[in-house]
């Protein structure tokens, strides 16, 4: 996650304005005095947070100073310490409630995440995110997806091309529809192609798709549809420069990860993560 | 939730820019035409996000029209539709995950706030918010608390002073800090003190505090410790201007809600609809 | 005031912007070193503004070091010296009228406000500000009125209630509309209700407003109005919970203030330290 | 005064924001209704901001109209109707204060600047204004001046330059220090310098300034001085490429204006419209 | 080209920012009337432009209305009508430079990329575009490349990971700096080795890259390399999941681009359409 | 240049976001350590933009050090070492196409113009800019043009008035034109008219322009019109203020300016500097 994008300064100043508003009356009443404090898990799970609270106490304060005890992506145990905060009072009470806000909800992204990419170990298949994200936090829960042993899939609509319904509607069919998107998008772009159909993947494949989302469909017809995908795929080097596809299933339950990993897909996507994860409970106790 | 105002202005583009990035690979490749979708719930719930999910289409396009079949606030039931879009294909598409994403993450605040307000029903006891909310999303988060039934505290670090630990140490007492926000706060600003014991809260009324937030008190504790605050802050009206507190109680698990209502409380703060609700999964489908 | 939040921020930049436009011409043009300087005062007054210049010349360049002789908020006799300024030539010059023109404007407002708070000195009456103020400079001037004795009342549209005519006809009657309110509003925000008449202050108390603002009524009437208020206000207590109101007289002009501060209201609001102040006369001196 | 410049957006922005901040609670509270108002002047004046007003209501909702009954520069009696505005309630409540706050000063700023041109009508001297404005309103007030008829001075640093005493001992003397400038700056910028000497001012006129500002100068000094410098000007034609300079006063006390008038100078410059003014009271008023 | 990002948005902001500064001194001082204009080409070439023109007319005044006689990515003679524009005279006297300014430039690299397009035709190798874009300006300018013909690379480092020497000096070896990059990067995003020698690119292609860049190879040493490159990949199915790689040769000069284009390479990507082209020369008459 | 402008900071911001997007790939992967590099000037040319490469690279990591070996305006060879940088390798990486970009374009534009100004050598005529500058660049551009030795002409719309034939248009004629800018632009905003013909130019002096371009007339033309324009301005001081004129050339190709050097003229105003010019090559070398 690289926080030198103005994209991500722009959110920090989101974040501030939002809780700041008008200014912090405690913080304007009180004189405060330098102070340290520490960051305790009251839960386990898995950390992701730590770089974004120490961006956040900084921009409050220069002079505060963060420890991490604990890296984004590592394990911690309940009443572990986290991270150790010091600094003027004020920076640290004002930006207290923003930063654990964002740790905790990433963090229980993060411990979801490695909840469910657990159940994938050793079967070779990855778990990837989605689009499904927290409006305003994409890229924050896509880094958190990464700290609990998730991929990344595409981070937004310019990014890799993935052709729906509709858009294989406006091009009258599929072959056409990649062949526009070829033509136009920047050459790394892939090309995805969400098939509802057996027929559709192959059709798909043919194309020249360089993924192929196969949604809500059944272990034993991704059993079946799999292998036969891949082999027409290698059929198709003379014509579209690669014989190979990657194979997606999405629509899955968590509770039927482990079906799926055995179906040969090369990922499974899933939004769970972010839409059905609770916030791991993180409390900062001054000293 | 007043849409006008800059604030939400400046995240309706943070939305955009986060997922259509440097453009939409599909819309550069493809002609597209009008379109009339509409979304259905593909499970019951309180229904929060309709006027966010227009402002992300008219964004796009100007030419788009939405109509809403359900209100926010309104519950709706599996299958049912709750509003129809129709515009220029193009903006339909590039708007469809954004909106969703609100919509079905604020459905679900919504959703489990009506779940939990419900158990307060005919107590007099409101279901209140906190500051814990998705750093950006506070006032929406906050809105779709409403939605479904509760009501909202403080919205930020200038909207009203609640004292804690360290502002009391810094002030050295609870007297001296609630005398020094009365006299730096704009006059409207109310003063909470959270209290960790039965003493602070008694000095906190003493001081003339408007609210006291009891923070993870038993039942038991706060049924005799109620009526003593009430009454010591009728005795106070000659000193500090009020003979009545706002009495909260905060660290309440959602299991024991039933047992805080007969406590005699003004409020119930509780961050769960946030921190521990799952996404309604709502569905746009194009005609 | 709480320079920290990104509001404070952006207003600066749109002063830099203002001034420097395309770039300082003549810092284009000439070689600088660094220099010393200090703010004198050319006649007596409230000091305003010492934060914000040091801000505006640290923005310039964050080398500039600024020592404050004097705090906002305190007196300043004519030649007194107020800041000492050292730094690269070139930010001392380029910032020089920015940061002169925010202190002598809000030195103006602070010095006015302790004028006319003088008037009520002993009284127990505070002075309070109101919405009137230089559009971009609300927060800014408010925090001069604090410097200069007086109290903030609400700071937007925002952070309290105030029920105007308009708003009691939509809502058809006072009661009906300070429901309204109760039910939308988060629960620390006061209501308060413009009343013109004494009967609809009645109305106002009954209705259970928090504050009541007498607008243009005589002090004889008010002598009368407010012994009445209060006793009303304290037969509320079972229903509304709340038997103080506070009352604030408005449409007062400074000459009759001291005829006002007797008729045991608890506010006088005014806009005149910001609409009827003249700038202090400051001057920044090089060495 | 243009109006479709970024920086008048942004400005519109910030007024928003200091004054809905997270939204208005009355309009979240309450149904309103399209209503129709019209402002009324409590006072004499000359009127400014008309536009400003129209930009903030069409802003606000974009199915306000505005009609303009009387012009930005244009005289009004007391009692006298401004302008009607019909549209939706909320928008009309919303914008009430921001778009009065700034006509009231504007209109300030026009009537004082009217009542000193005044003084010096026939003379064929111009009253200009200079850099001491309202930080982020230094365009609007301008405006002003001319709705007032003064003119305006140089708009920032970056639009003429002034050689001030320490640009000139920056580039050792006044000769090197004019030539600093003309070598590096456009080609269109003037350039003037500040004389506190009658001696500096002739150095400026042979270095070649286009204007030269007399800082607290006598009448009857400037009187034999002007002419002087006139002639002095009439001789450079063949080094410096104009004969003429223009001379402006400044630091004159607005009571001492007619003196002034009499003594050849060009201009007179004076913050006086800006740091001396009070607001001019006008009332929006509901039908 | 996607006009309706935030991105593009604030470029228009930008562009308007620096030409109308302070606001149009002409527009200020002059009554205008609607007008009527259109574009003509003072020489011939290839399109580029028209979409941002049409932006640019309407955001200064929405009644703008721009009638494009000839798209985006077509030729026209010298002489020939462009565009026709008709609206109020400020907006089109306001508004005429940018267009032109950014219609002119982008003509010329869809000229210049025309020209160059055009050496490689028949030989199935495409023209790319590099990073090495005018800051500000990066996506116009690669819409433009594909308006002359040409294909875009990676638009920025986010988009696809181009692996030089430091990245693979930090890694230790290629092989390692592969491998990273698929750990942490999006599943789409692909990864490109710039192989300074024979022995790089083959480690690369092990290594699993998906595109090689070839900075200053010959066209001899190109036309050997390249079938064994091709070789080498269809070898690595089993191991890193395709066997195909895209070729591009950088570093060439215009004048090669005929014996570049024999040697089997994919795409040759080159800089010159934006680092060596001149403005097309447009001309807006006003009717 | 001032790099302290918002102006200025806005820009950094649109280039770091147009590059970085979401973040840069392989910084996100790898560990980097602290380098050293260089620039070298693959060819000879006039410097211009070593003020913006250490700002972006500051911007990306405050620890970076740049030294400059060469300040812009000064002349390279090829080979020669322009500046070093040291610091965290991945800011080095993230900024290094950014940063050659500008200054390989600006240096392109300094460069051309050191040219075109030294065919003007010793003539007395300046070589000045237009506003046909790149959309975003304006203010760099013109100070790459100073750096190679020519002048800049006004910086935009809002800089000073140059009345084309719309305008004088829509003032009916060319004394009423002048009249109404001098009426409502500030003073020291220059007036320039714009002349077709002579009698235009004669018009314009009459009407007290202060400057005069004169477009597309040919060197014999401009012989025998120059000389007489200067007769006119002289006779104009008493009416107008002053008897000089700048007097500009326009619409002249590169390969005739030694003719019009003769002419006359004060200025030569040529956009080829940034419309005809090509990058110039330089490279970023890392120890």
């Amino acid at each position: 996650m690289d926080i030198r994008t103005p994209a991500f300064q722009r959110l920090l100043e989101i974040w501030l304005d939002e809780d700041l508003g008008r200014g912090d009356l405690s913080a304007n009443a009180l004189q405060a005095e330098a102070k340290s404090a520490y960051w305790v898990a009251k839960e386990a799970g898995v950390f992701c947070g730590g770089i974004f609270a120490e961006a956040i106490f900084k921009r409050l304060d220069n002079e505060v100073n963060v420890k991490h005890l604990i890296k984004d992506g590592e394990k911690f145990d309940q009443n572990q310490k986290l991270l150790e905060i010091h600094g003027p009072g004020k920076a640290l009470v004002a930006g207290e409630r923003i930063a654990l806000n964002i740790a905790m909800h990433l963090s229980g992204v993060a411990t979801t995440t490695h909840l469910l990419a657990s159940e994938l170990k050793g079967s070779g298949v990855h778990l990837a995110d989605t689009r499904k994200t927290t409006p305003g936090l994409r890229m924050l829960e896509k880094y958190a997806v990464k700290c609990g042993g998730g991929i990344n899939h595409r981070l937004g609509l310019d990014d890799a091309a993935m052709l729906k319904e509709n858009h294989i509607a406006w091009a009258e069919n599929i072959d056409q529809a990649v062949l526009a998107i070829k033509e136009s998008a920047p050459w790394p772009a892939r090309i995805i192609v969400e098939a509802e159909t057996a027929e559709q993947a192959e059709q798909a494949i043919k194309a020249g798709a360089d993924g192929i989302l196969l949604d809500e469909m059944s272990p034993a017809l991704l059993h079946s549809l799999v292998p036969r995908l891949r082999a027409l795929a290698r059929t198709r080097v003379e014509i579209t420069g690669a014989n190979t596809v990657v194979i997606e299933a999405s629509g899955v339950s968590p509770v039927h990860l482990k079906d799926y990993a055995k179906t040969g897909v090369d990922l499974i996507s899933t939004s769970a993560p972010i839409t059905k994860s609770s916030w791991i409970d993180l409390s900062m106790r001054f000293l």
